[in-house]
């Protein structure tokens, strides 16, 4: 176990390590980049060992096959992992780019400079390639970096990091900058989010109960997000061909993920003729439907949903179904139970959509498109390090440009103040 | 006392509310502002009167002269209250606003659409005049706010939120939007700053004290500002005349606030020939001077500055002064001991120059300007809620633009994700 001495005095040298990296230029942070994608190439074997090692860890400890599933390397994700970083490596560089610069009448210039946001830690769980993807991101925005993976993944976790920050060092990266706590005691983590004017932000990425136990200790900015409660309404004026393709993409198309959809709402005028055949293909791959009394009197044999139905992000093949009658109904039922994470309406009616638009307030409010292209590489981002569902800072995919800061730079030829 | 619960009544009420406030349009938002600043003027002599209570209050408990003067309330200040939320209602409207429009290969257009953050805290001490600039730049950027002043001003605050308050319902404001929070006892602020998913973000405003208070306790996003200890760093390359102007405008026009300055740092081949006259025209307004060992080599008579020194705040006549042999230690200092507020360097040498606005990672860093500048209004941005010297969501001044989060808008017609 490592000491809260030990922990503090690798979190300083990280945030003085910051400094020289916020300054090193795009080129060779590209170069950096590529280095670190080649090297978890080479090191591919070391890396597949170590997680086997993991892998038999957690199955030893009766872990359940979704953590497994997301804990478990192979060569295509050590390969998916490798190209992440040459991606990284492509986007544009954030850094010192100015934006808003204008001239006060007193002749002053002033402009907003894009600037890391200095030392980053991220808290996550099982999934090793966590590891690979948020060096990249750090890397290419200047952030210093404090990674805790847990307990299950650490061996992957070590070997990924150690190949990375090797090759990383040997072309430039400052030895202190990235730093993997290798410690998987609870009590590291406690530590770390008390380090008040060290680490900038943490990010946490992981179950709800992580974020939860985060949000509560943390005496530094958290950027979280929660759980992804999505919904597609289907309104009275949607093309119900298109409403029926959008739904089933947004809930089958991989149900075990954050944007996929978990709850329907259905405008009454056209319940009796878009559910039947849109639960019958959710059926034909398994879906089970969950509905309200009005739902159930159209599909005769849906089980009940409950209260807390609702509230659930089951990521899983279950949609719970509502019938509502009107607009009105379905955002008030969006507001109180969904997670302000990515909703959807289905209508051909402007004033319909553009009031949906304009009143859910959710990170990502869709008309007419599946909730599952809630991803930075969808909007066209690259890579993302995880999805805000708060209000501050950032919301919904958060990509390097999310992990920059501004600071005000003022041009002026001896400027005072009347 | 409140309870608990009434409190949580209030907020919850208030966010609630808030999802009306957020779809009011930009003109019966003006509207409003312009009924407030009518009503401060209408009820002047009950503000007045209100305020001499609590002057009366804080005299007999013998506060500082410090504390009363940000207490106390005249007709001109009330005026200057009112003609603030006139031109809050000038600024433009930033909500509804679409940025970053793009278009995907698969067709999805993808925007950036300002919203508002949602429900905002503010917990502040003495200063009546916070009480209606924020209830001003809240309302015209479509927030609700719990407003929870300390017990010195509750007179005048009560006052004050009344009749802007009563204004604003008249004229549309939903009624449960904005609210003061009438109980001063300690505990109401550990509850507000515990209400997870209800506030989105609190914004203290006051000494280092209150600040540090409210980041141990909150459990919900906060926005600070620690501390202005501003630097200008006079380098061998200044403009001597220049040099003297910044230092004695960024000191003396105003001590007392944060983007005073507070040390001095001059490069050594210019100190000889730039502190005697520097120092005597800070000592002829009766400037206090504290200089490290080089300095007290030129200025004779100068107080030795001790390590607490460079961290200090003074807000008041009080300087310290550094010699450096050069800009490396100049931005090491400013680094070390600076509160990444408003830095300043003085210089003629355009790369020194650049390398400070590149290298020092401050809120604000001027070129040849005095560190006052660093204000909503000498930005160009209007009234602030606050200057921030965080890195997360915003840094500097915080107008109504950074009162703003933002969502995803997506229009699509049928697109599904392979």
């Amino acid at each position: 176990m490592s000491s809260r001495k030990s922990l503090y005095q690798l979190a300083k040298a990280a945030k003085l390590s910051q400094t020289e990296l916020s300054l090193i230029g795009t080129d060779k942070k590209n170069k950096i980049l590529m280095a670190m994608a080649q090297s978890l190439r080479k090191n591919k074997k070391e890396i597949l060992d170590a997680n086997a090692k993991d892998v038999r860890v957690a199955e030893k400890k009766g872990r359940s096959k979704a953590i497994i599933d997301r804990l478990v390397l192979n060569e295509k994700r050590i390969e998916s992992m490798s190209s992440g970083l040459s991606e990284i490596a492509l986007l544009d560089d954030p850094i010192g780019h100015i934006e808003d610069f204008n001239r006060r009448p007193n002749g002053l210039l002033i402009g907003k400079m894009k600037v890391p946001i200095g030392l980053v830690c991220i808290i996550y769980e099982a999934r090793p390639n966590v590891t690979a993807d948020c060096i990249g991101l750090c890397l290419k925005s200047g952030n210093g970096l404090i990674l805790r993976g847990g307990s299950e993944a650490i061996n992957s976790n070590i070997r990924i990091y150690s190949a990375l920050n090797g090759a990383g060092i040997k072309n430039g990266l400052p030895k202190d900058s990235i730093k993997l706590i290798m410690d998987t005691d609870r009590k590291a983590v406690d530590i770390l989010l008390g380090m008040s004017g060290i680490i900038d932000v943490v990010i946490p990425r992981g179950g709800e109960s992580l974020i939860k136990e985060v949000v509560k200790k943390a005496k530094v900015p958290v950027i979280k997000h929660y759980k992804g409660v999505c919904h597609v309404y289907v309104d009275e004026n949607a093309d119900l061909n298109m409403a029926e393709n959008i739904v089933f993409n947004s809930k089958v198309q991989r149900p075990g993920v954050c944007n996929a959809l978990e709850t329907l709402l259905v405008h009454r005028d056209v319940a009796a003729r878009f559910l039947p055949s849109m639960v019958r293909r959710l059926r034909s791959v398994g879906v089970e439907i969950r509905g309200d009394s009005f739902t159930r009197k159209v599909i005769k044999n849906a089980k009940p949903a409950v209260e807390k139905d609702w509230y659930e992000e089951y990521l899983d093949l279950i949609l719970s179904v509502k019938v509502v009658k009107s607009l009105e109904e379905a955002m008030a039922h969006i507001r109180r139970y969904g997670s302000m994470h990515s909703d959807a309406i289905v209508t051909e009616n402007y004033d319909i959509g553009m009031r949906f638009i304009r009143e859910v307030d959710s990170a990502c409010v869709y008309i007419n498109a599946s909730t599952r292209f809630t991803d930075g590489y969808q909007f066209g981002k690259g890579a993302e390090i995880g999805i805000s569902t708060d209000k501050i800072h950032a919301r919904g995919p958060m990509g390097i440009r999310e992990l920059t800061s501004y600071k005000y730079v003022i041009f002026g030829n001896g400027q005072i103040r009347n």
